[in-house]
């Protein structure tokens, strides 16, 4: 029952259900199109979160999402509601029970995750724009491999209301949309703003995010740099850890991942649902996380935090690759995928953990694919990153 | 594609295989049907063993399991495969993917796993007899739920040849019959063996492990216990274990696990299945056991082996409750089926970890359903115990 108005040619959309919202006319957003990832309540219809067995567990949403809600009125029409990795726990997008995505921009290639029909609709120009979540990297990640503008915005500055939950102190909702005017313009509805004319005032290059990469992103990233650094001016260089990316990672891993275990450990207990080994094998971790790691983790967050504050002083943004690379292949082992998520997520901890703003840009390629390029900058600089987007695409 | 040849009103058979094999006239068990747990390979058909990706990555089998060909040979006619846990990995046999057999002894109760279809189908007089496997439990277990005899047989007596495995050290054939004359008839077949006269000539009573039953059941199982008494003539009690049975379970579940998890590592790694929370949970505690835990439990397996060596000194059995009580309802939370399973093996450890025979006698019920009693002999004992199964009902 895939919605009759959508050929998808990408097994991006939904099949078991066919949610549609036509916008109200007159709006900033009419006649475009979006979709947004089934983990946001659409009234009348049931919220699958890429689980057979959570959808099962269900009842049809009473009322639509915030998120979905404020773009409806702003006149685009909501045509689908797209594939997202089981509950949200994943980067990759190869979900056990629905499938993989395609990923146009790299034939092959996952479309990253958990954002991921989102993603490929919006690359596949199936709609001009869509809604995804982001708690580790869900939007991110695949607007780095699908060559997508993606923002994970300020914690708490859009809405969570009739959202999925993973890990509440995580959870954000963002968007993509392949052309920086149409993401600005979402982004002025949904983070109901005018938007700003001022950039950042400086720029921090990442030392030890950039030496996470192979040196064939690594250069690949170079002219993206340059030219981020050539529009807004200063710049200077730093490694954010005084230790590691890695014990970085790990101590939002560990915060992360008790809070996603809490959100579903009745419902688990209730049903002992069935899940890809992948994802249990995160929940069982997770449920076995000791109370004194929860303590030594929040001792390292604050560190982190109090890092990042110094970094971030005087209307800086930290530049960092968003992804290790390019999106990797369909149907790599498990071991492999799981190298490569603790890899990536050096990367994607770092604006979990303040709860600032982090935009991806789709200017660089390797390969032939795409390989995105972020900005991170203080809570609340959502709009200032949208214009860097926006202006380079102008000085393009 | 549900074999024609069966009517099946409780859910014991595969729904996807329509296996069949006609015994060959003038033998033994000419006349009789049985069925196979769907881990015994069956030519021309494919191994689904409980779940649908392992199914899915599974060639059909060129030979038939040689426990099930001995059978035909004799000629029974084997009209069907049955439902089994995933990957054998259970003893309730509620299949996330496939559903949950019926047990007719105990209407919305459990059958028991993983041997769950076995049971069902021969509790449900479907067949006369059938064929399960059992590495911790998954024969005894649904016999005792089931009110069967059941059989788990000296490690090793039956060749494993064309089962799928799970934990080779721990893994056996065993068969369920509603009748000792017909258990003992396949017996006779399925062990090779003109069967014995000879009784065991003592029995030892377990008080720790009758020590683990609530009072209603341990009560219920009395009569039976002095009925075997009386067989066999010379009786005394004994505790088990030094320590305690939980550490005799905990070596048993640390050695099985390891095992289990070797036998489909490398799948796992390539597939990612879908399993159910549980059946995962299970493998990533199983992963992350460490090779120090498997040397200690090596240590307490020589001593669990020793004490039982002298408590099964001249000819003696054990005598100890098969299961903690009868069936548990349907459905139950999985933090409860974990605290049962915990509990259940307990018992079910210790003829693992001998790899002597263990046979469930369906000689009592609680609240009107079955719960069994256990003899369990040396290596080697199999027959002996068939006999006093035979002469039990006999004296009746």
């Amino acid at each position: 029952m895939v919605n009759a108005r959508i050929s998808d040619p990408l097994n991006a959309f939904c099949k078991d259900t066919n949610a549609y919202l036509e916008g109200i006319p007159g709006g900033p957003l009419s006649n475009m199109t979006f979709a947004a990832k089934d983990i946001f309540d659409i009234q009348g219809h049931v919220t699958g979160g890429g689980n057979p067995d959570w959808r099962a567990s269900q009842v049809v949403a009473k009322e639509t999402a915030w998120a979905v809600g404020i773009l409806v009125d702003a006149g685009a029409n909501m045509i689908g509601k797209t594939l997202t990795d089981e509950i949200t726990r994943g980067i990759f997008g190869e979900n056990a029970h629905y499938g993989t995505p395609v990923n146009v921009n790299a034939p092959g290639r996952v479309t990253g995750g958990s954002s991921s029909g989102s993603a490929a609709a919006v690359a596949g120009g199936l709609v001009d724009f869509a809604l995804g979540s982001d708690t580790g990297g869900s939007v991110r990640v695949p607007a780095s491999f699908c060559g997508l503008y993606g923002l994970r915005p300020t914690h708490g500055r859009i809405s969570l209301k009739g959202v999925l939950p993973q890990s509440s102190s995580y959870d954000t909702v963002g968007w993509f949309a392949r052309e920086p005017e149409i993401f600005a313009k979402v982004g002025s509805v949904i983070l109901q703003s005018d938007g700003t004319n001022e950039l950042p005032r400086r720029v921090v290059i990442a030392q030890d995010a950039f030496e996470l990469l192979p040196t064939n992103v690594f250069d690949a990233l170079q002219p993206s740099v340059q030219r981020i650094c050539s529009l807004i001016g200063q710049q200077s260089s730093a490694r954010l850890a005084e230790t590691s990316l890695s014990e970085w990672r790990d101590q939002q891993g560990v915060l992360q991942s008790r809070e996603a275990w809490e959100t579903v450990r009745n419902w688990i207990d209730e049903t002992n649902p069935r899940f890809s080994f992948e994802v249990s094998e995160r929940y069982v971790l997770a449920k076995n996380i000791s109370d004194s790691d929860i303590e030594s983790s929040r001792k390292i967050k604050s560190q982190v935090l109090n890092r990042m504050n110094d970094l971030l002083s005087d209307k800086a943004v930290i530049c960092l690759p968003t992804t290790i690379g390019p999106a990797p292949p369909i149907g790599q082992k498990l071991s492999d995928r799981t190298d490569l998520r603790l890899k990536t997520s050096q990367l994607t901890c770092i604006a979990g953990t303040t709860g600032g703003p982090q935009i991806n840009l789709p200017l660089a390629h390797v390969d032939g694919m795409p390989v995105g390029i972020s900005l991170l900058g203080c809570p609340g600089d959502d709009e200032a990153l949208i214009e860097v987007a926006r202006r380079l695409r102008v000085a393009n």
